[in-house]
């Protein structure tokens, strides 16, 4: 990509964005609605302040705006810089299309400069003040471009994912908020649904909370304002979607009504073992297919450095770290590392780490 | 405990349990109906098999049977061994002592010997072969005595998690299973929903999988022999669950189905606002309270060694590591290590990272 690049709204997305075409020696150019917001964005280096240079002539527009106000940014992006590609980083797509197909109706909108985006990236922590350049480092973007977007608006689209450090992959708006409903939107509401069943457990039952259930909630800690206009906007996907998990809650219901009854334990199994079935499809280390490792379980003190040189012992003894992870059940001053290796290096390391004295417990 | 232990059923659990009291130097006993899973468990070290010493007088025996056979194993033993104190490892406790008093009211079994228990640990894989006497260090292990259990025999149980390093808490048998049904089979139930759900996905879709629907989605590759029991002996509890977690699916897709109408974006809100205060209730390291720790995201090559030269470097930085997760989301032959610290040591350690070289995603 040449430049200028203009960005409106200066959240997490749109600063990052800023703060990485910045860092290539791009020129970038700022605008938000609230002043204190583009004030951070611009101390941090993303860009210089729109309004200080009204006419200029944009390579790019990036509209990092929420999805209940993104579509109406766009078609104005559109009309100020008649010569600028347009795109948006909204996570929901098939929206942001109608409403701009519904805007360009009544006043005609050159849509083929538009080409919608979604950079699955950034989650934890919302506001410039996080923004990072390196923030799509090797994560996904996805190329939306709708059936008018223009072959050469679809290059600029795919540039700046590229110039960005991602990985690009392409879909139709519709195929990706289909895509996002399931994989991203179906996991966050049935999280926030299991987590409301806590609010009135008592501390005591709390107290055996494994692993499990802290996977199954860790998204539930969710920040609503960025969760209700994706709900509101991919609200029809996500519907298709909980109406046939309810069928099957709705079953399963019935089947624990009757544990006993004939062809119970089967109607049981086969909800496990369908469960096995899809998770198994989720693709494993980059994209490859899901791998079966070995898992390992190793108590750690709680001292600082235990887990590194843990790391480091392994890696002396040579074998590859496939997966990582920390169990934080247990009620005393230790940690439980999990590692998960290569099936073939799981009894060699396991003997090699016991005789280097270290505490594996399963 | 001074011993001898009998431990019938020579799986994961009753195998570790008789590992790690053979390793404190007390006489183990071993039974199980496959003479091949007994003699693994014999060559491993567990312990030495029953019928080799019919005559013996144990001090406890523990009861390690999957729970649709538990009861009788139980009560065999409490009439076999009419000076042991007998319990089981079941993680359903409810159903076997029911129908141990079913059992007792036909022929009086002397239930003050009985005290249920259930020792929460290991997971990942079954089987005597993957057996480990530490599998207790520092992990739950439930106490569930009935109103009928005497002093003497809740000592003992009490004893055999202690030797085996376990942390100690007290459930009555109904108090236990209200309480895993909540934190052990509700997430599994949903994780296994959820994950049944991308079976027929198109593995473009798939594709956009990312750490949300991996958390989820982890436990669904549970093994299907394992839960049916327990799914069949805890089943009215975990209905109870279902049916409050069956209102909240009808009522936001109720609200899904009409996400422009008036108070629709409140009760959005409130779905994920649940789920936020119920997943804060969880308790944080060591049984604490939830800290909020803030978090980190670090852009390694995937090279061995990588990830313990940046968890040793950050102890070198001085700041301790309160959690750690790997992120799988990327295409690349690259990994994203997250890492949790205290607020106040975020942008210190970020700072001195990124002069160091590493790329900070966020």
């Amino acid at each position: 990509m040449r430049g200028p690049v203009v960005i409106f709204g200066t959240g997490l997305l749109g600063t990052s964005i800023g703060l990485g075409l910045s860092h290539r020696g791009l020129e970038v150019l700022l605008s938000d609605p609230s002043p204190s917001a583009l004030s951070v964005a611009v101390d941090i280096g993303a860009g210089r302040p729109l309004h200080e240079q009204p006419g200029v002539w944009p390579e790019l527009v990036v509209v990092a705006a929420p999805p209940d106000v993104c579509a109406r940014v766009v078609a104005d992006a559109l009309e100020r810089f008649p010569a600028a590609v347009v795109v948006d980083v909204s996570s929901v797509k098939g929206a942001i299309l109608r409403e701009l197909q519904e805007l360009s109706a009544k006043n005609h909108l050159d849509l083929s400069r538009y080409v919608g985006t979604h950079p699955m990236a950034g989650r934890e922590r919302a506001g410039a003040v996080s923004a990072r350049g390196e923030l799509f480092n090797a994560m996904p973007w996805v190329i939306c471009p709708h059936q008018g977007s223009g072959q050469g608006a679809v290059q600029v689209a795919q540039n700046l994912g590229l110039d960005l450090g991602a990985v690009l992959s392409r879909f139709s708006p519709e195929e990706h908020d289909d895509a996002v409903a399931l994989v991203s939107h179906l996991p966050q509401m049935m999280s926030s649904l299991v987590a409301a069943r806590l609010q009135e457990a008592a501390p005591h039952a709390l107290s055996l909370a494994g692993n499990g259930l802290r996977d199954v909630t860790r998204i539930a800690a969710s920040d609503a304002g960025m969760w209700v206009p994706i709900m509101a906007a991919n609200a029809e996907p996500i519907v298709t979607i909980l109406h046939q998990l309810h069928e099957d809650l709705i079953k399963l219901i019935g089947t624990l009504d009757a544990p006993a009854a004939p062809g119970a334990s089967l109607a049981m199994a086969k909800v496990i073992s369908a469960g096995n079935a899809g998770q198994a499809r989720i693709p494993g280390k980059h994209g490859g297919p899901a791998q079966p490792y070995a898992w390992l379980s190793v108590l750690v003190d709680d001292e600082p450095g235990q887990i590194a040189q843990l790391l480091t012992e392994i890696g002396e003894i040579g074998v590859n770290l496939e997966d990582l992870r920390l169990d934080h059940s247990s009620g005393r001053n230790a940690g439980i590392v999990e590692i998960s290796v290569l099936p073939a290096k799981l009894e060699p390391l396991i003997e090699e780490l016991t005789v280097r004295g270290w505490k594996v417990l399963q």
